[in-house]
């Protein structure tokens, strides 16, 4: 536990009123001490824990006031790291923040890396994988509902859930280690097998019922990528607006990289489209001569939504149905727009080649059929509903990819028991199964996968 | 002082690990305590001033868990607004921070207006008003040069200053008032007008003395708008990108309005550059072209600072010439570029016809000559050397109009003195600098531009 001092600044980069830069370590009163002046002149290090005080940061090195600031100290354990806490409020400015942290650094603070608050909270217990994993979904939720998903994950439900499960595979264990170690009680292995495999059914059917909420998790936490496409002049940009009208737009710059990687959202009751290559439709109608461009069948087969947009006042061209073609078998929604104008489309034509896919006519220009449009995704998706209560979702591709797993050792192991195939090799199976949930919530994990998954928190966490 | 609760987002948006909901007002500590829950089951009201606490927050109407918090409680006096202060650290993200607002706004707080903190702290008489427009310097500076100057007006150093002027001022009306009360003691008026004389050509340099500093205050607080042009292919954009490489630019964005509006600074020595249309120049290489055009010459005009860029392997051509005359009069620096090709251009030629401009040879593939331009730039605004350290620099635009006028009213009462007009009439001269002065730290001022003024702030401050 003896690990050394970190500081960043952990409020997002911009003007604001207020910045904050967060130190945690051995370290953190005593490096704060050293360049804190209070007015009254007291030490940090005598303080309170949880407390806040009022003071200057001064340059020890010049004397010079460096900024106004709010100390708050929080002494371990009960801070966020489990070791001192120190957070410095500052003014929100680029230079003032930037000042700060460079002397907080210069008292012998080291620079923390992305995610190593979170990572000390995990390395100290205070928290498991599962429960640091959702703390950046909860930052980067979208939506209200995709934050209840991991707000629940935070708080431990999937660990809870997780905790169970392998529970009662340790249970399973043990009968098994009994079974191997006492081979000669030949009705241990009688009892053993049929409770191996109540116990086993039991939980590959949690399992499965957890990796039933993966696809809607998934959804809720990344949000679905969706590209509108249509011939010129069907009225792409006018959905695309209705859409960002009606659910107000989230723009989101991904951290540490260039303005020109902007992604939009929007909130379509609870699910977050994000809408693929809305800089285009905006400035070009061009899309669908470009259709024939590998490019453009690239992001139409990674788009998990596509909204394809006819002319309620023109007949089927053979361009819708090269655009049809090119989107067939994908999640997709037909938009039969500008029903303000007769009819010249034959809707029948449109049914049949769609199948089951869902159909919606709309008037973008009356604003009309816009909210069928919405039902019509939210139904596709999630069946109508989404329940933003006390479900546990899986969201994470991680999660979900260890379930299945841990889901097929189960099976095999079952398929063994039936097969007679001795218990010590069933054995196998079943730890593997246990270790495989538990890398779910970091109990059985490798050291590099740690260091790589919290190298994808933002800065300061 | 019986104002209602305010409540605002205080960080800068984004995704981070930390966001700030602050409140103020009278129902602050009420409507925290309305919807935190503390493991211990302890309230907030209960609690001392300055001390953080640990819990969730629940939404009374549903009795679910919004978000997991710090909340850190400061009660009046000793706040920021000088009113009970809640700051609520909630996750960074934009959905957990929105919905933590909007849940302190549903328990009876009101949405801040811009600057509206800062406005109380100011309308309780804890700052001034030069100080709270500091404050805001102070989170926009771009340079710890700019900082240092926000920082020392923050703390009250031009306030003091003004109100020794003032002071001044206010002892000379006093003896003017004798004066006119008791005419009939001549002598008395023997004494003021020499004494008056001396005290208002004091103010009168001092104020002086400040309007020097204007200027590179007024650089230091806004940058400087430099606009790099040149012909095609003479290294406009490898000069853009060696400030940049070399000093980091700093991007930032405009609050509330779209992504569009993004301003570049660069620090040269602690000078902020502001690249204007640097976009454009990357983009294209046709400014040239477009010379004639209004609006390039409108972006020309206002420019604080031309960067024109020749080849030092060509002859000047007629082109350059053109942008000779297009900038003529202007701050301006000639960069001769490729001094690493063969000379070919009639360097005495270009001295004759920039005159008392300044020239910089450079290879910027070579990666030659950055560092002399650099000083060049320093030297062209700040003969060299900015005085960061104790020196009061005016760098608000209302704060130079305003002393400016003060000026004038003082320069109007000497002169009138010197012509014998009666004293009552130099009384007036005297009373309006005294106001004049007064509007620099709020003493003298309408609410209407009270308004104005924190209606620039940024939210949350």
């Amino acid at each position: 536990m003896h690990e050394d001092t970190i500081a960043a600044i952990s409020t997002p980069i911009g003007e604001g009123a207020i910045a904050i830069v967060r130190l945690s370590g051995d370290k953190a009163i005593d490096v704060a001490d050293r360049i804190f002046r209070s007015p009254s002149g007291k030490r940090l290090a005598d303080e309170q824990s949880h407390t806040i005080h009022y003071g200057h940061l001064v340059d020890p090195s010049t004397d010079e006031v460096v900024e106004e600031v709010m100390v708050s100290i929080m002494k371990a354990p009960k801070t966020f790291t489990r070791e001192d806490v120190v957070e410095i409020n500052c003014h929100g400015g680029l230079v003032a923040v930037n000042r700060v942290l460079s002397l907080t650094l210069r008292m012998g603070a080291r620079l923390a890396e992305p995610g190593e608050f979170s990572k000390r909270a995990f390395m100290n217990g205070r928290i498991d994988l599962s429960q640091a994993e959702a703390v950046m979904d909860l930052i980067r939720a979208k939506t209200d509902r995709a934050m209840n998903v991991a707000l629940n994950q935070m708080e431990g439900k999937l660990s809870r859930l997780i905790g169970d499960l392998r529970q009662a595979l340790l249970e399973t264990l043990a009968q098994v280690e009994v079974n191997i170690d006492y081979p000669e009680y030949d009705d241990v292995e009688e009892v053993t097998i049929p409770l191996m495999t109540e116990k086993c059914t039991w939980v590959k059917r949690e399992i499965e019922k957890l990796l039933r909420t993966s696809s809607q998790g998934k959804i809720l936490r990344e949000g679905l990528s969706t590209v509108i496409i249509g011939r010129p002049n069907v009225g792409k940009s006018s959905l695309l607006n209705s859409l960002v009208q009606e659910n107000k737009a989230i723009v989101t710059e991904i951290a540490g990289t260039t303005r020109d990687i902007i992604e939009e959202y929007v909130n379509v009751r609870g699910v977050p489209l994000r809408l693929i290559d809305t800089a285009g439709i905006r400035e070009t109608e061009d899309i669908v001569e470009r259709i024939g461009v590998e490019r453009s069948r690239q992001v139409l087969k990674e788009a998990d939504l596509i909204l394809l947009v006819l002319n309620h006042s023109e007949e089927l061209s053979d361009e819708d149905i090269r655009l049809f073609e090119a989107t067939e078998g994908m999640d997709r929604i037909v938009i039969v727009n500008k029903t303000d104008l007769p009819r010249r489309i034959d809707i029948q034509q449109v049914e049949n080649i769609v199948g089951e896919g869902q159909i919606v006519t709309t008037s973008l220009l009356k604003d009309e059929g816009v909210e069928e449009l919405e039902e019509a995704i939210a139904k596709l998706f999630f069946e109508g509903t989404i329940d933003s209560g006390d479900m546990t979702y899986v969201s994470n591709a991680r999660h979900i990819a260890l379930l299945h797993k841990a889901h097929q050792a189960i099976e095999d192991a079952l398929a063994a028991a039936e097969a007679g195939v001795p218990v010590d090799m069933i054995q196998i199976d079943l730890t593997r199964s246990w270790e495989l949930l538990g890398e779910i919530i970091g109990d059985t994990v490798q050291d590099s996968l740690i260091n790589q998954l919290f190298s994808q928190f933002c800065l300061g966490k």
